[in-house]
């Protein structure tokens, strides 16, 4: 097995180096996209008569005994080839002899490298949205039954306002809809081909950029090869669309182990989704949704590591470049298991509907409606109406009552001309029906909501 | 003055915990947000009957009043009042009486907070736009000076291939576009109405958030009002599109500084733009483009920061995210200074075309283009033409010479069937012209390079 | 008002370019560092014959002036000064004519920045430290009165075996006390003099660096000029330091938080550490511990920027560096306030002993010790005992009820050679205090760690 | 293989979750502390007579069974076995059948995992520390041969005053002190033995938590077992002591980069460290220095990755602290790999002391000597002879030469007093050894801090 590109590992330290340097342990993830590239890149030279057709089929059989070998897993990815171009080009020599070496003409490995690497991002934007539709689906179908399951909204970690719990799980379609448009927004922007830009200035032979864009699939060609080469945009976008997106998910998960608490009640997670002690049988820990929240590290460590890495770096191509794969590898494999995973916990997840209906009879949620109705009927000024609601407030407080527990008779004692509405207008139910802006919680608001989504999922991509 | 929210601060530590607490300090940059909100909202308020005319008209004087208080600096901005949004009430009530009240009518500080924000984040994704047009614009005019300009182009910091300064300068554009283009598609992805959110529920009043948004520039409303009050994406994605800007710039100051340095020569900076010692006469420090590099740090920090505060944060709104804006501001403020800064280090910079001349004639940069002369030529393979252009360059090292000042009869003792012509080949101005597909470096290619950045920018914002 | 260094700033774009070159709106904290130093500078000097005994008296006597005008607020800072120490410097001639030129004898701008901002963390180390101190002190009388205080200890925020209030707070202090040694040792690593390493090759005069350590409060003399005026080692420290103890409190104020809600009820804030809300007069939402929470965005974000900053910089002196001053004042700023308010809110915090004490009896926390029991006792091996508890425990919930509520009656039904004792054994004070090994949560051993810090406490600093 | 801990995988979303979940693919790294711990914890169970001593030495010969089956490859990792401690348990009770189950008693998973990762990072840092030391012996050996090599020493990247290569050196010297000082504090600070501590409260059983941590070579015995199952400190020290070593080592690279290209080509790097181009025969690329630089932006990453996941973590040990190994692992592996590689570029890289002299010649690096020779010889001030210097310094530049060139006829056109001994004094050599300060260039002042390193280093680890 030879060595192609530093073949000069003969000194006793060359073992050493050779696994300081080799990025193949890692880039070898990127095998399907370098044939690709290659087969397009000869399709390409063979119509611009560069290489003749013969070669160009010999390269192309070559490359699919490649992938196939890859693929049956009887590939030796060595270390001394230092990288998976490498490693495909040797063993493409192997196979069909000299023609090999024509498949490197009016390309360099920085092209190549932004190539599959751009390829890789690609694919995985369109991944990842795939995913999170499917997890917006899982979202759609809790929320549909839950437009009158009833909890307290919270800010602050405290009893604020009645709302509905598909009112809260459209809260986070709205974070996963808008992580869906970033990636797609990347994909769209960075569709563009970097093969044929050689190792910086561009190349003399006749190339046709625009042909092996389109056989790749890219919506056009890169416009100056100098920035090419030395681009990781693309890397930089998906690296920061994943923190963001798993910043929402840390969001969720943090409100699913709140929920599961002894002390909330809202949610059991399924046993699958939770881990028992080996010593305390009565423990039920949210261990997946914790450590989907603890991902959010990994994730953002990723893309600190590669806006460091970029930083003050010259033009064009620079080894510390090497280092912008593994971070986008490690991020894009937890976005895409983070996912999977949330879906299944959610939809595995049982939802204890007294449990929250009970807690929104405490901590006064229609504090407010009160206030409201005493202006609206009983002629107060806001003013005079929210200084009463805080006495009857208090005095419920004493006698260890929700004000949406107090009678009529109880409510005289401040305000006689009270209606015997008042007791439907203070349930939590009324209360939240009673927020009926557009965007509200209300049932009815909530319908249109979910209604919205069912719509934009319908135009999104198709499983 | 008497404080409004928290109004409780007469024990003795209240003046710290009004110092920890109080956000106007920084708040205040949103003023003008706010009034134009405060503004929008009492004139939806008005049309849907919610308040009366005269009301309406009172408040919008009273806040056209503390307008232009503000921007005379008589306004006393009290930390009493806590944040901007309490400051401005308070002082209303001050100037109007109690119809100040009624501003705060089916709206709360949490959508106030996140219409202020997102407006100060939304006309600052266009400022930076349009400063970043104009840095384009003078790169162009730079670059359409140099398309004939020869410099080594390099990769891991050492002479590669000839390059033009005009299709160096070209690689820069091409990253400002993208940093455009995040801002843009930032821009019009976040262009969604917060106002009438209240609290996190919807607003049990008719309100006309379609209205509001229209008077504000919006392109539409949230869907959902719980996701609103805690959304902050656009902080994020602003932050984001800064940290990769400003990593263009670190990349483009670590030239600058590495090109005024003796050694290289390639380019001198204005005495303005550079600083000298007050000991050594002979010093010229670019301390300009050094702080640009260095500016990469805190940006990068306020991206990590706002991603680490709001990791796993239950819904809705929690006092955790009043950390979000003095980093925004930060990188706002930092982006603005060093576009327009590095636009005047760019214009003022002398380019010492001799220098960058000189330098293309070492390193042996046309030693592809004598392979590939002999392979065309001579009936070399290319695996023969490159062995003997490697004994070619050893011998021009010993005597000294770049291999691109050899004499014809030195060229002849490796092999006499080449001809004269070789000598016009391994020039560093016909090496670069030779690297003329589409995006190389070529003259010609440059030219359409440029061209292309012409047209692109004509379609931008006008100034 | 002349300028100093850079004096150049002439032309139209002087403004601009002034404001961002200019440090002096920051680094004028680092005043009296700077007067100190050439206090201690030109006595050394003065020592060693290098300026004369009047030169020296007229200096120090000027820069006492310069003091008393800062400290009265009457001294100019002007953006025109570039940094403070042009500023004292320009000032200083001012008021005592061109003696000032000497103070600058054998020493530089490089090494005098080096100087006051190492002599600010050093100082900023020890004022934290002391906060800490304090801060255990409030951590230990509030122990001190709950060391039979009971309360679920928790993983994965579940409920897990009791322990006592104590006991938990003996947590931070751990945490802090290894805070504290983190800052002790720093300040001890660093306390090093850089003064007279001069531009970074050392001086030509015959200087005492060891007089001027000696002046200053250093333990000793840097070794080499060179690294002198590069190294931020010690601003890097405090910043990592400083983000490890706001982790230790985020980690306190989430738990607060949690505490605070109405769901679990464990303490109530201080109406002064909380905020109502100005619609919902039932709300006391937790802002403090939540902002200091949200601090350790901002921390974090510090330290990261200065490592991104210093990555990569050749040596000695670069521009970048003077982007280390402003993310060290905001975490030191952050640092303090900070200990300071979490010692505010835990003094005047009330503890609901009642709440913790029923939720000790949710979640069968005494599972374990009736495993321990039934095999002590009864001849189970743990693997029987486990089961038959897990059968217990099942029972308990069908009959709603915590098994340490269960009857002798209920549990013969599973065992009936269980004695009276058990009923003892399976309350939450018996199973606490049954965890009596090192370190353990015992009120035993709980005071046993109460001593063991009040005696480290005892020989760290006096107030 | 039966699954100990969760044993639930039998529906089929069990593999995605099993692969999300389980932690064994990194945390088999700490096999052999897995074993050693457990080792030392039934020789502890044994003598505190809880269990027999069969007991003890059937576990323990089961433990060295399954260490030499890990280290002759032949051992399962399996996935469902979750962790490595289960693996571990699993195979024990293989070998030796159901004495295994008596290993796990008073203690659990929560202070294992603290125990194995805590002795992992102390090895780590021990190790890390030696390999500093041997780069240290590296940079003595070169420093040694080099006391009057001259080079010019550079701020802003500009030349300023003339220095050595080993003064240099030196630098660096410090900067790696530094580094082993960090290291050794953190290990002083966190020798503490974490076990005993068991799930988080202690434990029933009058285990010796001394002598166990005897046998394990800790200092001490942790405090509060609530901290000690929490406690990551220990952790995030080395990632953050790595992220500052990195950052020295990225500012060596940097100028070790600078130092190879045609522009500087003070140094040359040897063949093996260097990567030549397949295109370009004439190219040397600084691969390895590069590489180096960039490994910054990977460790930062793991520092803040960790910092993030801590965040807000209520105690005691949640899921998300699984996410606390693989950045730890992978930060250490990066520092060992990069000293030693370090170590290796600098022991084979070819100094060239005639370009770094011939560079001493540009720049005017001895204008300061003449200005102190006209003030001490000529009755100048030092402002009239700065003035003078400047003027002197136009007219060398006008005639295309160093000041450190000019004839004494020139100089007396200037001033006529000059004697002939200015021209040695204006010399780099002269000017270098002028600077004789405490921590200065001088050869003289090079030497002692040289021999102040040789017994520094004399007192560390040995070989």
């Amino acid at each position: 097995m030879i060595k192609v590109a530093s073949g000069k590992s003969t000194t006793p330290k060359a073992k050493l180096l050779d696994e300081f340097n080799a990025s193949i342990l890692f880039d070898k993830e990127l095998y399907m996209q370098d044939i690709e590239g290659s087969i397009a890149h000869v399709k390409m030279l063979e119509k611009q008569k560069i290489i003749s057709l013969e070669a160009k089929e010999k390269i192309i059989y070559g490359l699919h005994v490649i992938q196939s070998e890859i693929e049956n897993g009887e590939y030796i990815f060595d270390i001394a080839d230092e990288d998976i171009h490498m490693s495909i080009e040797r063993r493409l020599s192997d196979i069909i002899g000299d023609d090999a070496k024509r498949v490197h003409t009016a390309r360099s490995r920085n092209d190549q490298v932004a190539l599959d690497f751009r390829m890789y991002v690609l694919k995985s934007n369109n991944e990842i949205i795939k995913l999170l539709v499917d997890l917006q689906r899982v979202l759609i179908a809790i929320a549909s039954k839950h437009t009158k399951t009833l909890l307290p909204g919270m800010t602050h970690l405290q009893h604020a306002q009645p709302i509905n719990f598909a009112y809260h799980m459209l809260a986070y379609l709205c974070m996963f809809k808008r992580d869906i448009e970033r990636f797609e927004d990347s994909h769209k922007r960075n569709n563009i081909s970097p093969i044929g830009c050689a190792a910086l200035a561009g190349s003399p032979y006749p190339t046709n950029r625009e042909y092996e864009a389109e056989l790749l699939g890219f919506d056009s060609v890169s416009v100056n090869c100098l920035d090419t080469v030395s681009d990781r945009d693309f890397a930089l976008e998906i690296l920061f669309n994943i923190s963001t997106m798993m910043m929402h998910v840390s969001r969720f998960c943090e409100e699913i182990v709140l929920w599961s608490s002894s002390e909330f009640g809202f949610v059991e997670l399924s046993d699958e989704y939770s881990t028992s002690s080996s010593i305390m049988p009565q423990k039920k820990n949210p261990d997946v949704p914790e450590l989907l929240r603890g991902k959010t590290g990994r994730v953002n460590g990723n893309l600190i590591a590669l806006l460091t890495v970029l930083k003050g770096l010259p033009l064009a191509y620079n080894k510390d470049m090497q280092e912008d794969k593994e971070g986008v590898f490690d991020s894009v494999k937890t976005a895409k298991i983070s996912i999977k995973i949330l879906a299944e916990v959610l939809k595995s997840m049982k939802i204890n509907k007294e449990n929250m209906l009970k807690a929104t009879k405490k901590g006064h949620l229609s504090a407010t409606d009160l206030a409201d109705y005493l202006t609206l009927n009983c002629e107060y000024t806001f003013r005079d109406a929210y200084r009463l609601t805080g006495e009857v407030v208090s005095y419920a407080e004493e006698i260890n009552k929700d004000i949406s527990e107090l009678t009529l008779k109880e409510l005289h004692k401040f305000e006689p001309s009270i209606k015997e509405s008042i007791i439907n207008t203070l349930q939590p139910q009324f209360s939240m029906n009673a927020r009926n802006s557009q965007g509200g919680t209300s049932t009815c608001s909530t319908l249109t909501q979910l209604k919205y989504f069912e719509r934009w999922i319908s135009k999104r991509l198709v499983d």
